[in-house]
């Protein structure tokens, strides 16, 4: 049972006694726990990637209320293992091939679980302080890794803060870009004001100008195509934005995108900031997933132009051993921030606030509670090192470009765009597919065919991938990044790819 | 070292292999890891409870840029010892009564890890089906041991969300009731939609109606005052709607609140929902304090009148037992949120999905990416029960009256609004303090006095409370619920409390 006794309990000591925090039942819970995850850990291989349940599964099997008594630990993990499980589709898989990773490693597990220990509110400096100032020091090394410019650290003006996910980090600098033209041209012009990104770019884009109150009429999703790697041309920029300043719109925020999600196309920063500049335009730039591996040096020209953009974030949690969550957001201008998300009641003011000496993070995000997340991204740069940290991106790219390798040896495959990272977007080539049905055509056909495939290949549970349509293409999506995948089991992914081809191109 | 080995590493084992989530180097580390926090649960009561520490105190023990090869968890954990717990303000210390609690336990603690060490990414069904099904059973439990309105649950057509915290539960309503609006009155008319709380209502509404674009001079904090214990009256919440019509705006969204951050003051939900339902207001309900302790019947008359209300949130990271962060929100019209908060791009779709049977819950909060919360709240309810939670937040609240008890046994202090749950705002009287100088009214000198006294207890690091300032008078607040907290701590605490005003009294 759990450390608070229930009265009428006959599981022992101290009736009536509540010490739900008692340290030695914490030791020893904690230690049942952690075997249950190193465990879990040596057995993932074993579960079907994606999980195999059907939807309501778990309400069959749990009771309609909550119980009146205590229930030991053991049963609990006994029922995490029996009906938890099986409904989990297991990112930590080194068969985990889809979306984009969600890399967990130990430094990050633990970096996290101090933090939850701790279990500190961090809204403000003096609520601890040590939480705002770690931040403020691994955000700066961090910066420094990837070589940004100066003005974005702290060091230099700037400074950067960890974020949940890059959603949050879009909305607080559409906020931010918006309250500040709108202190020029006047709140009335709200529904003036034009957010721009690519057909390409995160639906957190789009979302993000809903909620901050931007007209939907007014967010432009500009056409990339094949000739541009899919990437979003300045002139298609400049295009579009003149076009809204002759509607008499005001162009507002930009995201550039440094890996995109469908097919890991990158946004050519130097150009699109000189348009921005010209028309005073907010570029965010999100390398949610591609920025980790701009620690590399081969990697950094991805971020050339960067200095001329307002703020740039990446996902630690997605391929840089980081738990989730954890948004790296930099920005040049903080009190762009502050101006637009500060509120200061009575309740929270205290002298090191008032002293203007130290950073209150509540004010540039959209929550005021916020946990200690600087520990795991702490604890991931020393465990590692960037010299190991680099190695391990570079081995993902490694076992993307093998794949790629094996893909080629394969005629009837095609890769569809060229890979940039550790993701690689293919398909079975419309040449291999029928589609003689008049109604039906080739690339149509290949579509259904290729989804038709995806498909049967996650459902056998060996491996999990998912997909992208870009530019009309249906493709496959083998994103490597899960820290515990081998070359080994790269090589018998595209096995079970092939296998499950050739059994759907003999089904009639 | 970590897991990771550096080729020049010394330390030995499978030179260049990268193995980051090596399940039994996972092991070993996990329970360094776990020790630690027991170790630091048995000392925290060492520690002073507000950091001691001066702004910029960790830069100075920090190097300047990130290693580049890797350091063992030993050194890293001798360093949070040395650097990082100095600077730390342990909320978990049972002499913690500052702000309110964030009531840690081993239950939620335990639940958190095991979510972070399946590190999923729960965005939709498909992703995790078991993270989505918890959350939505656990929802509807709590809803039950609370007795909200059927149609709050899934059960009933409406159903509950795990949001990080209130700031983002407010920030989606919101955005929910514009939107229904905007779709009704036009996009045009976004700057006549006005806001309601009063002057007591968190500063997270104001943060989340400055997010939404709400216009500014279109939030209104009605005033309160002491007659209705700081309560917002329907009365005065009628006025301010029909001054709002009056003048061509349109009222939007209230607030009511069960337990402020100031006073626990209680907004009388019957009567307000009554006004809001006439003019077609949405009303969110705001118990991120006291909402828990409605699980006790005696208690859950605060909550009559929610019938009528659209919204309802609890903050299970104060009061609950759940480690930040688990904002608990129940909606009656899902719909309303996912209308407004929808997105759904090729590479998010899938049968499950497509098929409408499932919940998605991307589309019921602000980000794309969600940790699996639902974890932590089951255990905690799993491994308490029902009967000992109640017992729990109940010896809170007998802890609170004793101290009360305390304050009214010496007449030089006072309690200054009517406690209600397990926070008491007390003060010295001003007719024990001098105030005689001329240019400082009585009232004046009460509340410097009493700031002062304030911050010679919190210097002393022997307890931490907070302020805040009801009335314009100042006051000591004393929040009972730190989960080591014994009848002893509370004795102690007044003791301190006296002792410094002693020692400031007698002071020229």
């Amino acid at each position: 049972m759990g450390s608070i006794q229930n009265q009428e309990s006959h599981h022992g000591s101290s009736a009536g006694t509540i010490r739900p925090l008692d340290p030695e039942e914490f030791r020893r819970q904690g230690h049942l726990v952690i075997d249950f995850l190193a465990d879990y850990y040596n057995n993932v291989e074993k579960y079907p990637v994606r999980s195999q349940v059907e939807p309501g599964y778990l309400k069959k099997r749990m009771p309609e209320s909550a119980p009146y008594d205590p229930e030991p630990i053991e049963e609990i993990l006994r029922d995490v293992q029996k009906d938890i499980v099986p409904g989990i589709t297991h990112w930590q898989s080194p068969s985990y091939f889809a979306y984009f990773p969600a890399s967990g490693s130990i430094a990050g597990f633990l970096g996290e679980i101090l933090g939850i220990g701790f279990n500190i509110v961090g809204f403000n400096w003096m609520s601890s302080p040590a939480a705002t100032e770690l931040e403020s020091i691994v955000m700066d090394w961090l910066g420094k890794m990837l070589k940004l410019p100066a003005k974005f650290l702290f060091s230099g003006g700037g400074g950067g803060v960890l974020q949940g996910t890059t959603c949050e980090a879009i909305l607080c600098t559409v906020v931010a870009a918006r309250d500040q033209m709108l202190k020029k041209i006047g709140r009335e012009n709200i529904n003036k004001l034009v957010v721009y990104g690519s057909d390409q770019t995160h639906s957190a884009l789009q979302k993000a100008a809903q909620i901050a109150g931007i007209n939907p009429n007014n967010f432009r999703a500009i056409a990339t195509t094949k000739d541009n790697a899919f990437g979003l041309t300045a002139e298609a920029f400049r295009a579009a934005v003149e076009s809204d300043i002759e509607s008499g719109l005001v162009p507002l925020f930009l995201c550039a995108t440094i890996g995109t999600t469908s097919s890991t196309a990158v946004d050519p920063l130097a150009p699109l900031c000189e348009v921005a500049q010209e028309y005073g335009i907010w570029v965010h730039v999100d390398a949610a997933y591609a920025g980790s591996v701009c620690i590399c040096p081969e990697y950094r020209h991805y971020l050339d132009g960067i200095e001329n953009a307002n703020s740039f974030s990446l996902n630690a949690h997605k391929w840089f051993l980081t738990t989730l969550d954890c948004c790296c957001l930099w920005v040049k201008d903080p009190s762009a921030l502050v101006k637009t998300l500060s509120t200061y009641p009575e309740y929270l003011r205290n002298k090191a606030s008032e002293t203007k000496q130290v950073v209150d993070y509540k004010d540039w995000q959209i929550t005021l509670s916020r946990r200690f997340r600087s520990l795991k991204l702490w604890l991931v740069l020393r465990s590692y090192g960037i010299a190991n940290l680099r190695k391990f991106l570079r081995s993902h790219v490694k076992m993307a470009q093998d794949f790629e390798g094996l893909i080629e040896m394969d005629k009837r495959f095609q890769v569809v765009v060229p890979r940039k990272f550790a993701t690689v977007c293919f398909r079975m080539s419309p040449s291999e597919i029928g589609g003689n049905h008049e109604s039906v055509t080739r690339e149509e056909a290949a579509n259904n065919f290729n989804a038709k495939l995806l498909e049967s290949i996650n459902e056998s549970g060996k491996i999990y991938m998912t997909h992208a349509v870009i530019g009309g293409v249906y493709v496959m999506r083998f994103a490597v990044g899960a820290s515990l995948t081998e070359n080994w089991h790269v090589i018998l992914a595209w096995k079970v790819v092939q296998e499950h081809a050739n059994a759907l191109l003999t089904t009639p």
